[in-house]
């Protein structure tokens, strides 16, 4: 089946062509390589031995897609096309909601002049907001604290309203925790622009050199080891899992939601050792203040999707850094 | 000062330019005239005596508003363009969606480029959801129970988020209660569509002739008379709570937020023989079953707009009905 993938070459979205292409699909990359590299088709065609459609475009432009649902017979759609930083959505909130509520209203809209009716959408566990508790489940309340989870909590409920008056939609939103890692050949993996805002690529810069330590914000959580607590997931288990929720989607109908997380929390400090040790550097760090808005521990429970989906995350920390590793170090 | 008014030929929009008029102002009526007439123009020049630039546009085509501030030296807009129709929005929630938040987003950028950033929007009660309370006050909880209250409620979550990254906007979100009534020159007022949607102009239609009778879904309510009560505020009044706010936006920072409503709530039957009375036309009812969705009553506590604006709502019930029953009576 073809599949239009927005953001195809995205952090994301490139490991998720390669298990698409792995399945047998057909996807068809589109994207408009604000946050990606032209490189990155090139590295997916290595890695998979066959060609990758891609089309560089902008979800904002119906123009386009059209183009694309014209000449391509797409079966389904799965939507990463979108703008991710937190502390850019605060100070940039039209733009966040610009590019990702707007894109994404434009995208349905495409969808539905071609009548493909069946998608995948990239939410985040950002939705729940400040969990009541942990592990979460995906029947929690949401909430947002930023633009940019205002924008996928947004367009979740956008996507259920859409249900309820079209039901031949199909839809999953699929709510990542913290992809971190690399494909294994070492050739895609995430390349932040500038300072990296998540732990993992910033802790793989300093390992390499380019940055002298790592602020570790908080030590006195209620934790083991006093810093905060997150649930981690190889980026490869979170592309099989998109996999798994398309073959889920071809039997089923109405809309589905699923926590893809490992269903464990690790702390800033065992992934601090854990990348030493797949890296065999170290990872000078220091700890500073808590964060404003930053939680004590954020996990899944990541059961739903292991019992409808046949899915769960399969790849543990020290592979998660070791492939990090290998992505940050090899030559690019 | 120039005011830009988008949706400026509506119902509200076109009461509100009679008014800026009035108070010294100059509107710029800006209308695709999806759901307004155009002869409204010449009806609000005949009422003000002076002239209304009008100019057909559509807000989520950026151009064509890049085109209006170039042209003019607009110094505040209120927003009124969006489609309203709760039970249309259910089954169009993508359509409402697209007219109501990406063309807020439209105008909120181009508005950005042209470096005006004081902005009244005409946001809804619809906001409270289900309150907990009556009356409501501005702080209570916000929520939404269909698209188009969601729409609304998303343009206010983005607007307190555009503020917070942008502290020159000066912004006043105005949730109306029930508007309803006319101006008293019986020139202008609400045109419905088909079947009305609302309580009056469907009454006004009955009182006509033109419907056989009322449904008045539910008479169990723990309300005096049994039925629904509701805070139905006269448009004029609304009107002149918009020019009120214009003058509150030059003086401060920041976002404002307003009830206007009256503050009362009446009953259906009470409606019902408000406007037999002004009309002296019999309004046959019928008591049928609660629609879902419904609440027993829902007013405003709308003591922050008259400290904060010097404004409270003086149109009295059986004005709004005498002003309805003019417009709706004379020829067209």
């Amino acid at each position: 089946m073809k599949i239009l993938v927005t953001g195809g070459l995205g952090y994301i979205g490139s490991h998720t062509c390669v298990e698409l292409i792995k399945a047998g699909h057909e996807p068809i990359a589109f994207d408009n390589l604000s946050n990606s590299q032209r490189s990155v088709l090139e590295r997916v065609q290595r890695i998979s031995g066959q060609p990758l459609t891609f089309i560089e475009g902008d979800i904002r432009d119906g123009a386009a897609l059209d183009a694309v649902f014209s000449a391509h017979d797409i079966g389904a759609v799965i939507h990463f096309a979108g703008l991710k930083a937190v502390g850019e959505s605060v100070s940039q909130p039209l733009r966040y909601y610009d590019n990702n509520v707007t894109g994404s209203l434009v995208l349905f809209d495409a969808m539905t002049r071609h009548d493909v009716k069946s998608l995948v959408f990239s939410s985040s566990a950002t939705v729940y907001g400040d969990p009541v508790s942990v592990p979460i489940r995906e029947d929690f309340a949401l909430s947002a604290t930023n633009p940019y989870g205002r924008s996928k909590l947004i367009i979740e409920d956008m996507l259920r309203d859409l249900i309820k008056a079209d039901p031949d939609w199909r839809i999953a939103l699929l709510r990542y925790f913290n992809p971190v890692g690399a494909h294994e050949s070492g050739l895609i993996g995430e390349e932040p622009n500038g300072i990296p805002n998540n732990l993992l690529p910033y802790i793989a810069q300093v390992a390499e050199g380019r940055r002298d330590f790592l602020s570790v914000y908080g030590g006195d959580y209620p934790t083991p080891d006093g810093t905060g607590m997150r649930d981690y997931i190889h980026v490869v288990d979170l592309a099989i899992g998109h996999v798994k929720t398309l073959s889920k989607l071809a039997t089923g109908s109405g809309v589905v939601t699923y926590n893809l997380g490992t269903g464990r929390g690790n702390s800033v400090l065992e992934m601090v050792r854990a990348f030493e040790q797949a890296s065999g550097k170290q990872v000078p760090y220091q700890i500073v203040a808590r964060r404003p808005g930053d939680i004590a521990a954020c996990f899944a429970d990541a059961s739903l999707a292991e019992s409808e989906l046949g899915w769960k995350a399969e790849r543990d920390v020290a592979q998660m850094c070791a492939d990090a590793w290998r992505w940050q170090s090899l030559p690019k």
